[in-house]
C-alpha cells in the first residue's frame, strides 16, 4: 500500500541533501569542536559554517556567535527563552507575562509552572485565528516577557507578530519578546528584524532536517544586557548559553536542510496552492468544514468532520495509508484538552474534538489530496450516525 | 598523511553499524513517536526497542519506561540529575552535597551554581586517583545528593563507587546517589545494581554513537518518591522527565552502538593491553612520566612531559597527525585551571599543565603507539630547554 504523509507539522522526512550532509560529517568530520587539534578545529569550522547558514536564514548577515545558539530542538529553545529570560531577572513581585491562549505545550507548560510560582500569565485571545491586538494594548503595561507563536500548529493561523511585539515594546520597553517560529520557519518569510523579536525558536525536524536539533536566535541587546540565563551548565559551549558537546552532525544536516529551503523559493507557493485545493475539495463533502484563519501558513489545513471523533477518523485514515493528526501530536500521553485555538473558531468542545490537521510538504501532490477526499467521504458515510 | 586518533575520550567516530541504523531510521521510520497513526506507532516501537537495549546494558532486564530517559547527552543527563534532584526537594537550609574534587564541568558547574545559592558542596579528595573513602565516611551525614564520576576523564582513574555510595547510604539513607558514567560506560563492566546508584548518566558519542544523545538511568525508588524534577517542560515525553520530540534516529543509532559494544566483550582487554604498551613505551622516553591510578579504565593514559606545556605539545603532535588532548577537551573557551585530578598525583601546577591525555578505541594499534613514541621523543628533543 502506498502511503500518504499529511502530517508534516508533526515531523518531516529528512531531505536527501540533509542526510548526505549528516553522513559526510559523521564519516569525515567527527572531531569534538572543543578539541584543539586539527580534527577539532575542522569540526569547529563546520559548526561555524552551519551557524552562518542559520544566521542568514533570519536575515542576520553580520552577527556574533552568541546570536545563534544550537539546541536539542524547539522544546529546549522555548524552555531556554522562557525560563532563561524570567530567571535572569531579579524577581520583584507578580510580574506579568503575555502569551496566547493556544500555545504549544513547550511554551504553555513552562508558563503554567511560572503561574504556580505566582507569575501573572495573561493569555491573549485568538478568535478566528487572529491575535487580539486591542487586548494586547490593554494588557502590555508592566510586562517582563511576551511569548507568542508565529503560526498556530493546529490551525495554521499566522499571527501578526510585528504589530503585537510593537504594541508590547511601546508600553514595556524592557520586556523580552520571544517568537516561537517552529511552525513558520521556512514556510513563511520573515527576518529577525521584520518580526521585531528578541528571541526566536526554530526546530530542525520540522524543516526536513534531523530530529533532536534546533536553534534559538538571541538578540544582541539581550546578550549585552545579560537578559538570558542558560538552563544547562558545563563546558560553556554555545557562548555559555547551552553547554554540552555540540550535536555537530545534526547541526550541519539541519543547516543543509535550511539552505535547501532558502534556495527553493517557490515551494511555499506550491504548497499553498495544494492547501487551497484541499480546502476546496474537502469542504464539498457533506459534514466537513475547514477552519480557516484570515492569515494562514501555506502548509496547514484544519478540518472539522462533524460527528466523527478525531481519533476515530485518524485511525480510519491510517488504515487507508493516509497519515494526519488530531491535535498537535507533539504532546505525548497528555490528557486531551479541547484546543483553545480551535474553540476560537466558534466550535463547541465536541466539534473541536472532531477536527483533524492536514499538514503538507513539497512532496505532497494533488493525487494524494484526491485520495484524501475519497477516504473522507467514505469515512463520513461509514462512521457518522445519521 | 595518515592520521592517528588518540582522543577517544573527547569523542569517538561513529561505528558503521550505528551510522547504518541512523540512516535506516531516517529513511524508513521517520514518524513522530507521539503521532497516533501507523508511522507514529512504528516510531514509538523503534524507540521502545532502543530503550530495551539501554536498559539491558546496565543490567535492567525488567524495567518501567521512566527508568531509562533519553537526553541530548552527558551534560544534560548530569544537569537533570543534579538540578532535578536538588530542586525536587523542598529546601531546608544549607543542605550538603558530596562530590569529588575533579568532576567534569557538567557536574562541577551546576554544583558551583548551587554553592552560590548557599548549598554546602563538599569535595572528596582523589589522591593518587583514589576516592578517599574515610573522608566520605566522615562527611556523609546530612547529605541530600552524592554525585561522583565513575572514571576520571583526565587520568582514567576508576573510582570505587559501590563502596562510596554504600558509605553515603549508610549515614544518609534518603540521599540521591548519582554516578556520572560517561567515561566508564562500555569500557568498564558495571550494572546499575553493582554500582548502587540511583541515577546514572551516559553519553552516545563516547561509545561510537552519534553526538547529541545520551541517557539518564533513574531508579524506580526515585520515580516512586518523586525525587527528580524535569528541566524542560512541554509535551511530557520520556515519562515527563524530558519533554521534546524524541531524537529518534540518534537514539536508535546510540542503541546500536551500545549493542555492538555488548556483543564484543574482548574489546576492553585489547584496549587495556595497548594502554599498558603505551605506558611502557612512553615512560622509557627521558622526561616522560605516566600518571597511573591504582585502579584504571582501559582506555585512558595521562602522561606528563616535563618542560613542555600541554597545549604546545598537543599542537606539535597535531602537526604530526597525532591527535591527543590537553585537559578534558569538553570545556569550550574555559579559562584553563590546574586540574585537581592531576594535582592529586603529586604534580605541581606547572607539571599538571605539562600533561596530555591519550585515549584509545578498539581501532588503535601498536603501530600507532610506536609512532607516538617517536613523536614524543622528537618533541622532547625539540621543545624542552635543557
Amino acid at each position: 500500500m502506498s502511503v500518504i504523509y499529511f502530517d508534516n507539522s508533526a515531523t518531516t522526512k529528512m531531505s536527501k541533501g540533509a542526510l548526505d550532509a549528516l553522513n559526510e560529517m559523521a564519516g569525515c568530520h567527527f572531531g569534538n569542536p572543543s578539541s584543539l587539534h586539527a580534527l577539532g578545529l575542522d569540526a569547529e569550522k563546520k559548526l561555524s559554517l552551519a551557524r552562518d547558514t542559520l544566521a542568514k536564514s533570519v536575515g542576520l548577515l553580520r552577527y556574533t556567535r552568541a546570536e545563534v545558539i544550537f539546541t536539542s530542538g524547539g522544546t529546549e529553545s522555548n524552555n531556554i527563552a522562557i525560563f532563561g529570560s524570567v530567571f535572569a531577572k531579579k524577581r520583584q513581585g507578580n510580574e506579568k507575562i503575555l502569551t496566547t491562549v493556544g500555545e504549544h505545550s513547550s511554551v504553555e507548560e513552562p508558563l503554567a509552572f511560572l503561574e504556580r510560582m505566582g507569575y501573572n500569565i495573561v493569555r491573549v485571545p485568538t478568535t478566528g485565528g487572529e491575535l487580539d491586538l486591542e487586548f494586547i494594548k490593554k494588557n502590555a503595561r508592566g510586562c517582563i516577557l511576551a511569548t507568542f507563536m508565529h503560526v498556530n500548529n493546529e490551525t495554521g493561523a499566522l499571527y501578526d507578530l510585528p504589530r503585537a511585539f510593537e504594541a508590547v515594546r511601546e508600553q514595556s520597553p524592557d520586556a523580552v519578546l520571544h517568537a516561537d517560529c517552529v511552525q513558520s520557519y521556512q514556510k513563511v518569510k520573515f527576518t529577525k528584524k521584520s518580526l521585531g523579536a528578541d528571541l526566536i525558536s526554530v526546530s530542525g525536524h520540522k524543516v526536513n532536517g534531523p530530529k533532536g536539533v534546533g536553534a534559538l536566535f538571541v538578540g544582541a541587546d539581550i546578550i549585552k544586557a545579560k537578559k538570558l540565563s542558560p538552563l544547562f551548565l558545563g563546558g560553556g559551549q554555545e557562548s555559555g548559553l547551552r553547554s554540552g558537546t555540540e550535536n555537530l552532525y545534526s547541526v550541519c544536516a539541519f543547516a543543509k536542510a535550511v539552505s535547501e529551503h532558502m534556495e527553493n523559493k517557490c515551494e511555499a507557493e506550491k504548497i499553498a496552492a495544494l492547501r487551497d485545493y484541499i480546502v476546496e475539495g474537502a469542504t464539498k463533502i457533506d459534514g466537513v468544514r475547514a477552519n480557516l484563519p484570515k492569515n494562514r501558513a501555506p502548509h496547514i489545513v484544519n478540518l472539522t468532520v462533524f460527528g466523527i471523533r478525531s481519533e476515530t477518523l485518524l485511525h480510519y485514515l491510517s488504515r487507508e495509508g493516509i497519515y494526519v493528526s488530531s491535535g498537535s501530536a507533539c504532546a505525548s500521553n497528555a490528557p486531551k484538552k479541547a484546543s483553545a485555538a480551535l474553540l476560537g473558531f466558534g466550535l463547541s468542545e465536541d466539534e473541536a474534538d472532531s477536527s483533524v490537521r492536514i499538514s503538507l510538504s513539497w512532496e505532497n501532490t494533488k493525487e494524494e489530496a484526491d485520495k484524501l477526499f475519497c477516504a473522507l467521504e467514505n469515512a463520513t458515510k461509514a462512521l457518522v450516525k445519521r
